[in-house]
């Protein structure tokens, strides 16, 4: 596979320091011609499993051959393996902690690779900051060309990352629950599309802290401003919203919290 | 006019999600030479008028050729049109809901083509985030050379955005109020440079909240550590600032705080 | 030394406004070719001693020829010089206010020039943005391989920066202070790395806010969730953290707190 030339990145690092841009720097230094695209670096410190879904949710749209660069990494210094996952649509890099596994498993993995110090990527210089010492390095190795095989050595699989998934209950509701906040209040759940196509859109009834919402709408201007609606996001799945509001600041609801679909 | 190869994003949709790295990557996919400079992705949610002040005072640094594409867009997915401005320095894609109309007043548009499914940007994939669906793809054809024509359908005008203007009373005063509160909580005004031209600077006096500012300042640094100032900013409009402060903070003031300026 | 095409940019705008989308408008104008990586925007306001530390922090991982634009200027057109140092690494472009001090010492600085009207730079149209108005056109013609000499007259020094430094006390302690906190609430000291090799890393104790810390730690994955540590982190210098936690938050700290490090 041809490598497109972009590095994306996602990391917990925020945007105060200069942690962002010195990876950055790192990366031209390896690979001048470059394209960096950053994802976000505003993961919640230490969120393993919020990384692994935004990662997730951004991989399928950047042209193949991209390299996703994610450092979400309490375990950095520690014995965690730094890993190049190989897709058919290009690489993902970072630690071996949960955080790859959903886009991996998404982009179907073809081959992982645990970094070892070789000629490209040395030892690192650091204990605390392997996003400058090994991930930035790696990641602009594999937008130059070079084979993962060059970096390090392959291992069978990836460290897993529990996911709550939805089910379907014995009335053939289905149970999911909010695993993402976004910047509008918008609560994402972890319901597919998919999941909620045995009922009409119609019939769909979400109940989500003591309120029901229903019916599924197709999108934020199809009610009034400030009320409640339920439809299925950009991701994909189902989302509990407030149109020109916060959901999450008018239901009181977060992370976690428990969503049950009826089809009537 | 040949592209630059530039295209600005601008957005109400935050850093902590990735939103706006998607939309990269999507027009990369499209142009791969695109060059992606974010002018702001901070406005408020739904905020429109003050993406469209921020898009007018952002556009016109850059170089001819340059695509703007601005996404504040509380009517995503209902009849509100997706539209291209054509204008003698570059294009303006985004919504047609008042967003682009003082950028597109600024550059002097030539044309407005309202975006239609085509082979370039098929029927969007969602209807919650035509950013990604409609807008990118739109803006990263036109970066590739693509002609506004081959995008859509000629309309013959914007919608509208209301904005407050300054007037000038009967004794000779000029009215007007607070449009802006910027990071460093300088008050920007509707007062534009030239409706000051009729006073001397020294016999300027500002009255904002009960308190009295004069005369007209050239720079920040002409006044003492936290005193409060009047200057003309690198809007070219006038602004009440605290050198090393928030005058925001210190006068309790915000977005439509009348401002009153006599001649002395 | 031939520019690698690189600018960096480091300020106290934050990204809620368009000034940083603006300067970088201005230098793709200059430089269309230019490579733009943001370093932070979030200094806080008039921070010049952060926006030295920060700056110094980051110009060591960019290729040489790299151009580091910064801006934190409270004297913003007043009588401070507008300087362009030429180091052996690349160049620095910013106020002559101590801002660009640390990192010129860092990368040994060869020549200063002050920036004077000239047919690059043309007189500032605005005595408040000379970022959009000065910095950013001095830095991109630098970027495209015009040298210094044709920006502006030799200066014999930069303005100094006073930064608190690290001291040996009479009993052969190490005295310093707390000088950033980062994203993760991590504190950073001045005390650089080599003043610890006269201890043993386990024999090292370092009290802070009338907690003391022992021993000297390689990464935050040595302790346990929630324990505090001391550790030599990516700047080379001593550091007190909390394993996936805020040192900031737990130890009520911030920049200024007195830092004591003894052998044992």
């Amino acid at each position: 596979m041809a490598p497109s030339g972009i590095i994306t990145l996602l990391s917990d690092f925020g945007l105060r320091d200069a942690f962002v841009g010195i990876m950055k720097g790192v990366a031209l230094g390896v690979c001048p011609s470059a394209r960096l695209v950053d994802l976000t670096h505003a993961v919640p410190p230490q969120a393993v499993s919020l990384g692994a879904l935004l990662l997730r949710s951004a991989v399928p749209y950047f042209p193949a051959g991209t390299v996703h660069l994610a450092v979400v990494d309490p375990g950095v210094g520690s014995a965690r393996d730094a890993v190049v996952v190989t897709t058919a649509r290009g690489f993902l890099v970072g630690p071996d902690n949960g955080l790859l596994a959903p886009a991996a498993a998404l982009l179907r993995a073809q081959a992982i690779h645990r970094l070892t110090p070789t000629a490209y990527v040395p030892r690192p210089v650091s204990a605390t900051f392997h996003g400058r010492d090994v991930f930035a390095p790696a990641a602009a190795h594999l937008a130059a060309g070079i084979s993962p095989e060059a970096l390090g050595e392959p291992v069978a699989s990836l460290a897993p990352l529990a996911l709550a998934e939805a089910t379907v209950d014995a009335t053939g509701g289905v149970r999911g629950e909010v695993v993402y906040v976004d910047h509008f209040g918008n609560l994402v759940t972890n319901i597919p599309a998919p999941a909620l196509r045995a009922f009409r859109d119609s019939a769909v009834s979400v109940r989500i802290g003591g309120m029901s919402v229903a019916p599924l709408h197709r999108t934020y201007a199809d009610v009034a401003p400030g009320a409640l609606l339920a439809l299925i996001d950009s991701w994909d799945v189902l989302e509990i919203a407030v149109r020109d509001g916060s959901a999450a600041q008018i239901l009181r609801a977060g992370i976690g919290a428990p969503v049950h679909v009826t089809g009537g």
